[in-house]
């Protein structure tokens, strides 16, 4: 790195590490991205209410013991459009992502809630089939859904169907949590999936692709890869909205550390790539529903690798990179023609409504 | 009771143990409203694709053990119209009702998430607003907020703000949960005051009334109940959507038994008496959000009643009736004038988005 690319990384870190301040008087889209403009809001807005050490983390679930009972807790509201799409819907899209949240912190998902905010006019057949591909995703990930409630707005005060789920899971084997120089990051599967099917299924663009959502529960397979690499799992995050490159930029952030990754090892399928050439956007940035980032010790990433490939939903995984000590805070990526570009976070999300 | 009256109430208990089925195509306002459509929905769509153990209990929480906690979980959604309102807003609301649901099991609330699904364009310092009066709720209801979740949908596609709570609480001592004849029915102050109140705040009724919304938090008011009324508590319920008359409705059918009450006995502050005859509704089915429905064994009647009033929460509270043998799954009341009518579940809400 040259010493000018050193005090423009050294400018955009100090940049980063101001306190947050909310300009808008509104809310928008962007506000609900996962990018920067979420992050401003759950601080100036969220955390400054609520601020406690439980949901200071900021994790993907908050933790708590009960009686000696480790226990893992989340919630994520769907509000997905369309509700359907190829590859799933609204139903398993909220039940995988709360069994994944669970997941990622290590816990194994138990107990799911499910709030619906129905709109005048839904039909009950679309509902049946939205509750039938929740009960199908729970049982494939082993979780119960066990209260609810529902509430119906009137007619143009909702899109046809929103839903909450919370879950409930016990921590087994959390990952450690320190990422450290030198540690491996990997990644489960192709990605972007989720993101370039919902955008093709809206039909504003005439592309024809072969894609479906990659939406699916990785209970199993975190489970199993916390089995095969013990005490080595630094950390493990879904790359829901924001998609991989925003998780990215929040372990480097977390770990004070540098993350950088090699463009030609991310696996993306070439529909994906071409749907995001014409689309304009950066496939790092595109929501997946059914992969995670994965960061290891650096002697466990091959067994790590081994471990999350005999899985059919990991069958794909790849290491993406290394944490490094500089520029802290910082994702790099070494593209495919040899320079580095810093990979930041985006403001908001060129693709809203994803999940 | 006449041979006649014995028919008729026959006839209706038949009725009601039919199979649930939904006869409508699509969702309408009826079906948010907690009354007759909603349980036919709930059984018809939810407990049909969901159905577990936990979830047919259709208890105010779920609760099971994990490492030997034993736990309750819950969740509502809140789409309460107008936002602000006069006692209130939405996120006390959201606060206080889930509080509420896992006190009436018997738990001691611990850990709440929040999920807010906001309006493009809806107000940053109303957000504030709302997020403050959240954690004021929680700080009185001893609980912390410790995960959460934003989304935000495009202008008219909400209603400015949605909030779901969902809760984890610690059960210590549950209700036994058998309901008997000769129990004693008491409710912990006036009811009704939240739905009447949240009525004149739309502004579509030109009356004045000095009402505000009865939302609290009655963890701590249920479990000195608990405390001074050791193993005599049967039931507890939150008397919201549908009111008093859809939680007796509820006892009584769960319990096989009928519930008896005296229209003098339950307490109602004349201001909601006089706008519940200008707009023509009973206030048996006007929901509140700070009182609950408590059922106590004959013996304990009146260590329940002296519990409950020295907390100011129940300062009026009543033992308003009693649960005999017959007609099963019905609720009657003794008129002012010496007369018995049956008080039924109602198909829908006299007023839609309450909560």
């Amino acid at each position: 790195m040259t010493i000018r690319e050193e005090q423009v990384l050294e400018r955009i870190s100090r940049a980063r590490n101001r306190k947050a301040r909310l300009r808008e008087d509104a809310i928008t889209l962007a506000h609900g991205s996962g990018g920067k403009a979420t992050h401003t809001l759950i601080e100036a807005v969220f955390r400054e209410a609520f601020g406690n050490p439980l949901l200071d983390r900021l994790d993907d679930s908050a933790r708590f013991t009960v009686n000696g009972a480790d226990l893992a807790f989340t919630t994520d509201s769907y509000v997905v459009s369309p509700l359907f799409f190829p590859g799933g819907d609204i139903g398993d899209l909220a039940v995988n992502g709360t069994v994944n949240d669970l997941a990622v912190s290590g816990a194994i998902p138990l107990h799911l809630s499910a709030g619906f905010i129905l709109e005048e006019g839904f039909p009950v057949a679309d509902l049946r089939r939205i509750t039938e591909s929740m009960q199908r995703a729970a049982d494939a990930a082993g979780v119960d859904i066990v209260t609810g409630d529902t509430k119906v707005v009137e007619r143009g005060k909702a899109d046809g169907c929103y839903i909450n789920t919370a879950g409930v899971g016990v921590v087994q084997s959390p990952p450690t949590g320190e990422v450290r120089p030198g540690d491996a990051v990997l990644v489960t599967g192709p990605i972007g999936e989720h993101g370039v099917t919902i955008m093709l299924a809206r039909g504003e663009l005439d592309i024809e692709a072969d894609l479906v959502s990659d939406t699916a529960p990785l209970n199993c397979l975190l489970a199993d890869l916390m089995c095969s690499c013990p005490g080595a799992v630094r950390r493990m995050r879904d790359a829901t909205r924001g998609g991989v490159a925003t998780v990215l930029n929040e372990l480097a952030a977390d770990a004070g550390a540098a993350v950088v990754v090699e463009e030609d090892a991310i696996p993306v399928r070439p529909a994906v790539r071409g749907a995001c050439e014409l689309l304009g956007i950066d496939p790092m940035y595109v929501a997946c529903e059914g992969r995670a980032v994965v960061v290891v010790a650096p002697e466990a990433s091959e067994a790590a690798l081994a471990s999350l490939r005999s899985h059919p939903l990991g069958a794909e995984s790849a290491v993406i990179g290394r944490v490094k000590d500089d520029p802290p805070g910082t994702v790099l990526l070494k593209t495919a023609f040899g320079g580095t570009r810093i990979v930041d976070l985006l403001v908001g999300d060129p693709l809203p409504r994803i999940c």
